[in-house]
Protein backbone atom coordinates (compact mmCIF):
# COMPACT_ATOMS: atom_id res chain seq x y z
CA UNK A 1 0.00 0.00 0.00
CA UNK A 2 1.32 3.23 -1.05
CA UNK A 3 1.59 6.02 1.80
CA UNK A 4 -1.15 8.89 1.51
CA UNK A 5 -0.41 12.12 -0.07
CA UNK A 6 1.22 14.58 2.66
CA UNK A 7 -0.36 18.15 3.12
CA UNK A 8 1.21 20.67 5.18
CA UNK A 9 -1.31 23.10 5.75
CA UNK A 10 -1.79 26.31 7.79
CA UNK A 11 -5.52 27.27 8.07
CA UNK A 12 -4.77 30.94 7.54
CA UNK A 13 -3.71 30.56 4.11
CA UNK A 14 -6.13 31.34 1.39
CA UNK A 15 -3.71 29.03 -1.16
CA UNK A 16 -3.40 26.41 1.66
CA UNK A 17 -7.49 26.46 1.57
CA UNK A 18 -7.87 25.98 -2.49
CA UNK A 19 -4.68 23.39 -1.82
CA UNK A 20 -6.87 21.29 1.12
CA UNK A 21 -9.53 21.16 -2.06
CA UNK A 22 -7.22 20.43 -4.68
CA UNK A 23 -5.15 17.24 -2.82
CA UNK A 24 -8.18 15.96 -1.93
CA UNK A 25 -9.88 15.82 -4.89
CA UNK A 26 -6.06 14.03 -6.01
CA UNK A 27 -6.08 11.78 -3.26
CA UNK A 28 -9.71 10.45 -4.24
CA UNK A 29 -8.85 10.30 -7.94
CA UNK A 30 -5.21 8.29 -7.04
CA UNK A 31 -7.17 5.91 -4.34
CA UNK A 32 -4.00 7.28 -2.25
CA UNK A 33 -6.05 9.37 0.45
CA UNK A 34 -4.15 12.57 2.26
CA UNK A 35 -2.29 12.54 5.17
CA UNK A 36 -3.06 16.19 6.92
CA UNK A 37 0.05 17.53 8.49
CA UNK A 38 -0.03 21.09 10.63
CA UNK A 39 2.57 23.86 9.87
CA UNK A 40 2.85 27.11 11.39
CA UNK A 41 3.51 30.19 7.91
CA UNK A 42 3.92 32.35 11.72
CA UNK A 43 6.99 30.13 12.77
CA UNK A 44 8.67 29.26 9.29
CA UNK A 45 8.21 32.69 7.12
CA UNK A 46 8.33 35.23 9.67
CA UNK A 47 10.73 33.24 12.04
CA UNK A 48 12.80 30.62 10.54
CA UNK A 49 12.81 32.68 7.09
CA UNK A 50 13.11 35.97 8.24
CA UNK A 51 10.37 37.32 5.77
CA UNK A 52 7.55 39.64 6.27
CA UNK A 53 3.61 38.07 6.26
CA UNK A 54 2.69 37.59 2.56
CA UNK A 55 -0.47 40.53 2.18
CA UNK A 56 2.64 42.71 3.31
CA UNK A 57 5.56 42.62 0.79
CA UNK A 58 4.80 45.80 -1.61
CA UNK A 59 3.66 44.66 -5.22
CA UNK A 60 3.60 40.76 -4.36
CA UNK A 61 0.19 41.18 -1.53
CA UNK A 62 -1.87 42.93 -4.25
CA UNK A 63 -1.08 40.20 -6.41
CA UNK A 64 -1.41 37.34 -4.61
CA UNK A 65 -5.21 38.80 -3.29
CA UNK A 66 -5.91 38.69 -6.95
CA UNK A 67 -4.31 35.44 -8.16
CA UNK A 68 -6.26 33.11 -5.10
CA UNK A 69 -9.40 33.99 -6.31
CA UNK A 70 -8.49 33.61 -9.80
CA UNK A 71 -6.95 30.26 -9.02
CA UNK A 72 -10.29 29.37 -6.62
CA UNK A 73 -12.46 30.35 -9.60
CA UNK A 74 -10.14 28.32 -12.31
CA UNK A 75 -10.70 25.13 -9.73
CA UNK A 76 -14.25 26.32 -9.30
CA UNK A 77 -14.02 26.63 -5.53
CA UNK A 78 -16.33 28.73 -3.92
CA UNK A 79 -13.97 31.48 -2.39
CA UNK A 80 -15.59 34.64 -0.03
CA UNK A 81 -13.54 37.76 -1.32
CA UNK A 82 -14.30 39.24 2.28
CA UNK A 83 -12.85 36.26 4.26
CA UNK A 84 -10.57 38.05 6.80
CA UNK A 85 -6.80 37.17 5.16
CA UNK A 86 -5.29 38.16 8.37
CA UNK A 87 -6.58 35.34 10.69
CA UNK A 88 -5.30 34.28 13.21
CA UNK A 89 -5.05 30.03 13.44
CA UNK A 90 -3.36 29.36 16.75
CA UNK A 91 -6.52 27.94 18.40
CA UNK A 92 -7.82 26.54 15.22
CA UNK A 93 -4.52 24.80 14.36
CA UNK A 94 -4.06 23.71 18.14
CA UNK A 95 -7.77 21.73 17.94
CA UNK A 96 -7.14 20.29 14.72
CA UNK A 97 -3.87 18.72 16.54
CA UNK A 98 -6.05 17.82 19.96
CA UNK A 99 -8.48 15.78 18.03
CA UNK A 100 -5.95 13.88 15.28
CA UNK A 101 -4.22 12.71 18.29
CA UNK A 102 -7.64 11.01 19.03
CA UNK A 103 -9.02 10.38 15.92
CA UNK A 104 -7.28 11.43 12.26
CA UNK A 105 -9.83 10.94 10.06
CA UNK A 106 -12.09 13.18 12.98
CA UNK A 107 -9.67 15.55 12.13
CA UNK A 108 -9.34 15.43 8.61
CA UNK A 109 -13.23 16.35 8.30
CA UNK A 110 -12.91 19.32 11.17
CA UNK A 111 -9.87 20.33 9.06
CA UNK A 112 -11.99 20.41 5.83
CA UNK A 113 -14.83 22.09 7.09
CA UNK A 114 -13.22 24.44 9.13
CA UNK A 115 -11.22 25.63 5.81
CA UNK A 116 -14.76 26.15 4.43
CA UNK A 117 -16.38 27.40 6.84
CA UNK A 118 -13.67 30.83 6.88
CA UNK A 119 -12.60 31.06 3.44
CA UNK A 120 -16.16 30.13 1.50
CA UNK A 121 -19.16 30.69 3.84
CA UNK A 122 -18.12 33.75 6.06
CA UNK A 123 -16.98 32.65 9.85
CA UNK A 124 -13.70 33.73 10.86
CA UNK A 125 -11.74 30.52 12.31
CA UNK A 126 -9.63 33.42 14.59
CA UNK A 127 -12.74 33.50 16.62
CA UNK A 128 -13.03 30.17 18.87
CA UNK A 129 -16.84 29.94 18.77
CA UNK A 130 -16.42 29.08 15.04
CA UNK A 131 -13.91 26.48 16.05
CA UNK A 132 -15.75 25.16 18.64
CA UNK A 133 -18.93 24.79 16.21
CA UNK A 134 -17.12 23.54 13.62
CA UNK A 135 -15.86 20.71 16.29
CA UNK A 136 -19.86 20.45 17.00
CA UNK A 137 -20.45 20.01 13.54
CA UNK A 138 -18.33 16.74 13.30
CA UNK A 139 -19.33 15.21 16.21
CA UNK A 140 -17.36 16.77 19.20
CA UNK A 141 -17.98 18.46 22.58
CA UNK A 142 -17.53 21.71 21.88
CA UNK A 143 -16.80 22.38 25.38
CA UNK A 144 -14.41 20.06 25.22
CA UNK A 145 -12.80 20.81 22.24
CA UNK A 146 -12.83 24.92 23.79
CA UNK A 147 -11.31 23.74 27.07
CA UNK A 148 -8.75 21.32 24.93
CA UNK A 149 -7.22 24.15 22.95
CA UNK A 150 -6.40 25.70 26.23
CA UNK A 151 -4.62 22.77 27.28
CA UNK A 152 -0.75 21.55 27.37
CA UNK A 153 -1.58 18.53 25.40
CA UNK A 154 -3.11 20.12 22.19
CA UNK A 155 -0.02 22.72 22.76
CA UNK A 156 2.69 20.34 22.50
CA UNK A 157 0.86 18.23 19.67
CA UNK A 158 0.92 21.42 17.65
CA UNK A 159 4.36 21.95 19.03
CA UNK A 160 5.56 18.27 18.13
CA UNK A 161 3.76 18.76 14.45
CA UNK A 162 5.24 22.20 13.53
CA UNK A 163 8.92 21.16 14.59
CA UNK A 164 8.17 18.33 12.46
CA UNK A 165 7.04 20.35 9.26
CA UNK A 166 10.48 22.36 9.95
CA UNK A 167 12.48 19.27 9.98
CA UNK A 168 11.39 17.93 6.78
CA UNK A 169 12.07 21.25 5.70
CA UNK A 170 8.43 22.64 4.77
CA UNK A 171 8.40 26.39 4.88
CA UNK A 172 5.20 27.63 3.08
CA UNK A 173 1.74 26.27 2.31
CA UNK A 174 0.19 24.04 0.64
CA UNK A 175 3.18 21.76 0.84
CA UNK A 176 2.51 18.17 -0.50
CA UNK A 177 4.84 15.31 0.24
CA UNK A 178 4.72 12.37 -2.49
CA UNK A 179 7.39 9.64 -2.02
CA UNK A 180 9.82 11.91 -0.19
CA UNK A 181 9.50 14.74 -3.04
CA UNK A 182 8.24 17.79 -1.30
CA UNK A 183 5.92 20.31 -3.61
CA UNK A 184 5.59 23.81 -2.69
CA UNK A 185 2.23 25.41 -3.83
CA UNK A 186 -1.53 25.26 -5.33
CA UNK A 187 0.06 25.78 -8.56
CA UNK A 188 1.92 22.64 -8.01
CA UNK A 189 -1.16 20.26 -8.04
CA UNK A 190 -0.22 19.17 -11.45
CA UNK A 191 3.19 17.88 -11.05
CA UNK A 192 2.01 15.89 -8.06
CA UNK A 193 -0.95 14.29 -9.92
CA UNK A 194 2.04 13.36 -12.16
CA UNK A 195 4.45 12.17 -9.65
CA UNK A 196 1.84 9.72 -8.17
CA UNK A 197 0.93 8.67 -12.18
CA UNK A 198 4.07 8.04 -12.98
CA UNK A 199 6.28 7.19 -9.96
CA UNK A 200 8.18 10.42 -10.47
CA UNK A 201 10.74 11.58 -13.42
CA UNK B 1 -5.61 40.31 -33.79
CA UNK B 2 -4.76 39.56 -30.13
CA UNK B 3 -1.77 40.91 -28.42
CA UNK B 4 1.15 38.65 -27.91
CA UNK B 5 1.75 37.11 -24.45
CA UNK B 6 4.00 39.50 -22.77
CA UNK B 7 6.92 37.46 -20.79
CA UNK B 8 8.52 39.40 -18.08
CA UNK B 9 12.19 38.11 -17.87
CA UNK B 10 16.04 38.57 -16.13
CA UNK B 11 18.07 35.99 -17.73
CA UNK B 12 19.60 35.06 -14.18
CA UNK B 13 16.27 33.20 -13.17
CA UNK B 14 16.57 29.63 -13.71
CA UNK B 15 12.92 29.84 -13.66
CA UNK B 16 12.50 32.20 -16.16
CA UNK B 17 14.63 29.79 -18.66
CA UNK B 18 12.31 27.48 -18.18
CA UNK B 19 9.37 29.93 -18.15
CA UNK B 20 10.84 31.03 -21.41
CA UNK B 21 10.57 27.55 -23.18
CA UNK B 22 7.18 27.31 -21.61
CA UNK B 23 5.88 30.45 -23.07
CA UNK B 24 7.62 30.19 -26.69
CA UNK B 25 5.18 26.77 -26.92
CA UNK B 26 2.60 28.10 -25.93
CA UNK B 27 3.12 31.12 -27.52
CA UNK B 28 3.13 29.30 -30.67
CA UNK B 29 0.45 26.46 -30.19
CA UNK B 30 -1.88 29.37 -29.80
CA UNK B 31 -0.13 31.05 -32.20
CA UNK B 32 -0.53 34.66 -30.28
CA UNK B 33 3.65 34.45 -30.04
CA UNK B 34 5.30 36.38 -27.26
CA UNK B 35 6.49 39.57 -26.63
CA UNK B 36 9.81 39.86 -24.29
CA UNK B 37 9.96 42.34 -21.71
CA UNK B 38 12.65 42.77 -19.14
CA UNK B 39 12.97 42.95 -15.46
CA UNK B 40 15.30 42.95 -12.62
CA UNK B 41 14.92 41.24 -9.64
CA UNK B 42 17.56 42.72 -8.31
CA UNK B 43 15.51 46.07 -8.40
CA UNK B 44 12.24 44.29 -7.52
CA UNK B 45 12.97 41.94 -4.65
CA UNK B 46 15.58 43.29 -3.04
CA UNK B 47 15.02 47.08 -3.73
CA UNK B 48 11.23 47.47 -3.71
CA UNK B 49 10.18 44.27 -1.86
CA UNK B 50 13.09 44.33 0.56
CA UNK B 51 13.38 40.63 0.39
CA UNK B 52 16.96 38.87 0.19
CA UNK B 53 17.68 36.86 -2.77
CA UNK B 54 15.91 33.41 -3.45
CA UNK B 55 19.21 31.32 -2.89
CA UNK B 56 20.07 33.32 0.25
CA UNK B 57 16.51 32.38 1.98
CA UNK B 58 16.46 29.21 4.27
CA UNK B 59 14.96 26.27 3.55
CA UNK B 60 13.35 27.85 0.30
CA UNK B 61 16.61 28.07 -1.47
CA UNK B 62 17.71 24.39 -1.50
CA UNK B 63 13.85 23.57 -1.68
CA UNK B 64 13.91 25.83 -5.10
CA UNK B 65 17.39 24.62 -6.66
CA UNK B 66 15.80 21.44 -6.65
CA UNK B 67 12.33 22.14 -7.71
CA UNK B 68 13.55 23.74 -10.82
CA UNK B 69 15.45 20.74 -11.98
CA UNK B 70 13.01 18.65 -11.50
CA UNK B 71 10.58 21.39 -13.24
CA UNK B 72 13.11 20.84 -16.06
CA UNK B 73 12.87 17.48 -16.38
CA UNK B 74 9.32 17.56 -16.19
CA UNK B 75 9.44 20.11 -19.08
CA UNK B 76 11.69 18.11 -20.52
CA UNK B 77 13.38 20.75 -20.44
CA UNK B 78 17.74 20.38 -20.67
CA UNK B 79 18.99 22.06 -17.63
CA UNK B 80 22.61 22.14 -16.69
CA UNK B 81 22.56 21.31 -13.02
CA UNK B 82 26.21 22.90 -12.46
CA UNK B 83 24.87 26.47 -14.37
CA UNK B 84 26.16 29.73 -12.21
CA UNK B 85 22.58 30.36 -10.16
CA UNK B 86 23.88 33.38 -8.87
CA UNK B 87 24.88 34.84 -12.25
CA UNK B 88 25.39 38.93 -12.70
CA UNK B 89 22.30 39.28 -15.40
CA UNK B 90 23.37 43.61 -15.83
CA UNK B 91 24.89 43.27 -19.25
CA UNK B 92 22.98 40.53 -20.76
CA UNK B 93 19.78 42.43 -19.87
CA UNK B 94 21.50 45.98 -21.24
CA UNK B 95 22.48 43.69 -24.31
CA UNK B 96 18.71 42.61 -25.17
CA UNK B 97 17.24 46.14 -24.45
CA UNK B 98 19.39 47.76 -27.08
CA UNK B 99 18.93 44.95 -29.36
CA UNK B 100 15.22 44.96 -29.04
CA UNK B 101 15.19 48.63 -29.56
CA UNK B 102 16.21 48.12 -33.30
CA UNK B 103 14.86 44.97 -33.57
CA UNK B 104 12.27 43.05 -31.85
CA UNK B 105 12.80 39.76 -33.72
CA UNK B 106 16.00 39.48 -33.24
CA UNK B 107 16.21 40.26 -29.30
CA UNK B 108 13.81 37.28 -29.11
CA UNK B 109 15.99 34.91 -31.23
CA UNK B 110 19.28 36.36 -28.84
CA UNK B 111 17.28 36.21 -25.56
CA UNK B 112 16.25 32.59 -26.47
CA UNK B 113 19.80 31.61 -27.36
CA UNK B 114 21.46 33.11 -23.74
CA UNK B 115 19.05 31.33 -21.56
CA UNK B 116 19.99 28.12 -23.04
CA UNK B 117 23.85 28.93 -23.41
CA UNK B 118 23.93 30.01 -19.46
CA UNK B 119 21.20 27.50 -18.44
CA UNK B 120 22.00 24.42 -20.39
CA UNK B 121 25.27 24.69 -22.65
CA UNK B 122 27.25 25.11 -19.87
CA UNK B 123 28.42 28.98 -20.22
CA UNK B 124 28.11 32.22 -17.89
CA UNK B 125 25.83 34.86 -18.90
CA UNK B 126 27.75 36.83 -16.36
CA UNK B 127 30.46 37.55 -18.74
CA UNK B 128 30.73 39.72 -21.27
CA UNK B 129 32.29 36.54 -23.87
CA UNK B 130 29.04 34.50 -23.63
CA UNK B 131 26.67 37.87 -24.32
CA UNK B 132 28.96 38.94 -26.94
CA UNK B 133 29.32 35.26 -28.84
CA UNK B 134 25.63 34.81 -28.75
CA UNK B 135 25.00 37.94 -29.77
CA UNK B 136 27.36 37.06 -33.03
CA UNK B 137 25.63 33.66 -33.66
CA UNK B 138 22.38 35.20 -34.21
CA UNK B 139 23.96 37.93 -36.96
CA UNK B 140 24.99 41.27 -34.72
CA UNK B 141 28.83 42.31 -34.72
CA UNK B 142 29.75 41.25 -31.01
CA UNK B 143 32.08 44.39 -30.99
CA UNK B 144 29.40 46.60 -31.51
CA UNK B 145 27.41 45.02 -28.98
CA UNK B 146 30.19 44.92 -26.29
CA UNK B 147 30.76 48.74 -26.78
CA UNK B 148 26.57 49.00 -26.68
CA UNK B 149 26.56 47.48 -23.33
CA UNK B 150 28.61 50.35 -21.93
CA UNK B 151 26.75 53.37 -23.93
CA UNK B 152 23.77 55.01 -22.78
CA UNK B 153 21.36 54.44 -24.96
CA UNK B 154 21.63 50.41 -23.65
CA UNK B 155 21.65 51.93 -20.06
CA UNK B 156 18.69 54.27 -20.59
CA UNK B 157 16.84 51.46 -22.57
CA UNK B 158 16.47 48.85 -19.78
CA UNK B 159 16.28 51.51 -17.35
CA UNK B 160 12.65 52.23 -19.42
CA UNK B 161 11.78 48.78 -19.70
CA UNK B 162 12.37 47.93 -16.18
CA UNK B 163 10.59 50.92 -15.03
CA UNK B 164 7.69 50.04 -16.89
CA UNK B 165 7.79 46.45 -15.40
CA UNK B 166 7.56 47.96 -11.91
CA UNK B 167 4.87 50.47 -12.98
CA UNK B 168 3.25 47.53 -13.77
CA UNK B 169 3.36 45.22 -10.88
CA UNK B 170 5.82 42.82 -11.69
CA UNK B 171 7.86 41.38 -8.95
CA UNK B 172 9.32 37.63 -9.80
CA UNK B 173 10.05 36.25 -12.45
CA UNK B 174 8.86 34.62 -15.02
CA UNK B 175 5.53 36.79 -15.46
CA UNK B 176 3.02 36.11 -17.96
CA UNK B 177 0.76 38.26 -19.30
CA UNK B 178 -2.17 38.02 -21.24
CA UNK B 179 -5.71 40.41 -21.72
CA UNK B 180 -4.22 42.65 -18.83
CA UNK B 181 -3.57 39.51 -16.29
CA UNK B 182 -0.31 38.97 -14.85
CA UNK B 183 0.39 35.41 -13.84
CA UNK B 184 3.74 34.70 -11.86
CA UNK B 185 5.80 31.71 -11.86
CA UNK B 186 6.50 28.90 -14.24
CA UNK B 187 3.73 26.76 -12.36
CA UNK B 188 1.03 28.99 -14.01
CA UNK B 189 1.61 28.18 -17.54
CA UNK B 190 -1.27 26.03 -17.26
CA UNK B 191 -3.48 29.13 -16.26
CA UNK B 192 -2.05 31.02 -18.91
CA UNK B 193 -2.84 28.60 -21.99
CA UNK B 194 -6.20 28.31 -20.36
CA UNK B 195 -6.98 31.93 -20.07
CA UNK B 196 -5.53 31.92 -23.81
CA UNK B 197 -8.07 29.71 -25.02
CA UNK B 198 -11.34 30.54 -22.96
CA UNK B 199 -10.49 34.46 -22.88
CA UNK B 200 -10.47 34.19 -19.14
CA UNK B 201 -12.98 32.92 -16.53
Amino acid sequence: MPKPIGFYFDFLSPYGYLGSVGIERIGERTGRGVDWRPMLLGISVLKVMGLPAGPDIPMKGPYAARDWQRTARWMKVPFDPHANTRAKSLSAMRAFAWIQGRDPEQARVFARRLFVAHWADGHDLSETETVASVAAEVGLDADKCLAAIQGDAAKQALRDAVDASLERGVFGCPTFEVGGELFWGVDKLEQVEDWIRTGGW
